[in-house]
């Protein structure tokens, strides 16, 4: 979805029952779908038997990262306690699928790219955990 | 993921497994994508007795969505029987989605925003689905 | 979820709304629960250049079950022509996903399992199909 | 699956990589996987505006259950931090769900049942915890 339709649904949703900063909460959303994308490419793409545990990685990091942004679509359910528990996993799942994707970045692309996506949703959820804190 | 990383990523697919238009691809799940998410939101959006159909049918549209989505992702595994049916399953989510969302868009933001979204979804797996004939 | 649980749940579900044979479609349920676990697990275990086709399946047949067995979960936006199309299309997957899993069945533990995991669903969506026509 | 099957396939697992108590991780699969399905059921089941925040959590909670289970059914990407960060983000959700659920549980049956799941998912969850710590 581009920005501009995303900001103007989430303009709609009822901010202040999430108590959160909307550009800071659009920049993790982004971060996390970008993620998913990569991740899902990266395990698509990871052939070869010293390839098997990064594929897998990247098959758990795409669904993290997938339910992560979902719950953030859902303003209605919004849970503090919740959503800083499943940021903290989050973060803890790109660190390690960024470190993975890190040993074979020189020479597959997928995985150079899945680890900058990686970093990126971590430094996002950093973020807005430090926001809601 | 905006378009130029995506166009990176892609552009180290195996394309020639894939018989298919890139380009078109890359907009074919840039629609899944943005439909999948506005779903998402609109079915947390929809709340009321009245809404309770819009609410289930937007959580089987994003569902389907993101697995059509998903298995343009992924090149290694594409067969193309399989590609087209499931294509022309998302065909028919969209047109029910979109006339359900259709008849509250004149009072829901979310209901308008997937509705559009459903339809654009719809128009590129058609046009992807031409291509693929 | 064990059976007896299931039918509980399914017993308070709109049975009409639905028009369907209740007993039918929990045995459909069931298999693509089944299928989603089985491909799960085997697109996890396939590795090895010459595995990477089955993997990337099995990840596309994961999702596919999960999706459809969910929107048999939401009685509420059910649609006959969407479940039809999608019907279909788990259908044409669970053969491509069987087709390919036999290749290796008498090597792979996990290709043995998926592959009976997705005839079992196949068979059963193929009877849903047949009852709803 | 059944547990039958789900044993047998677990058994070609390669255990040691995982450093688990292989039948405490079945069980703490199934309940996942049970309230997978409840909370999906449930979702769909709240309708009208009173049960808005009730749907919106069952959707969090369903998202959550079933990438946690396949996190499970995924022994190559097995990282225990990351395991330990994603179950305590369950127990958090699977707390909060069950708290909103038991709200309504005496007047919906989808409630009830959810709530239980959530509890019977939430303890495999803290068992399995204690055992990998």
């Amino acid at each position: 979805m581009d920005m501009m339709t995303m900001t103007q649904m989430m303009g709609s949703m009822p901010a202040s029952s999430m108590g959160m900063d909307m550009s800071a909460m659009q920049e993790c959303i982004e971060a996390c779908n970008a993620c998913s994308m990569a991740a899902t490419m990266c395990a698509d793409a990871c052939t070869g038997d010293d390839m098997a545990r990064c594929s897998s990685m990247c098959m758990n990091m795409a669904d993290m990262a997938d339910t992560m942004m979902r719950m953030m679509l859902r303003p209605m359910g919004h849970d503090a306690a919740v959503m800083m528990s499943m940021m903290q996993a989050c973060v803890t799942m790109c660190q390690a699928c960024m470190d993975e994707c890190a040993r074979h970045a020189d020479m597959s692309e997928s995985c150079r790219v899945c680890m900058m996506a990686c970093q990126n949703m971590m430094e996002a959820c950093q973020a807005m955990m430090a926001r809601m804190a």
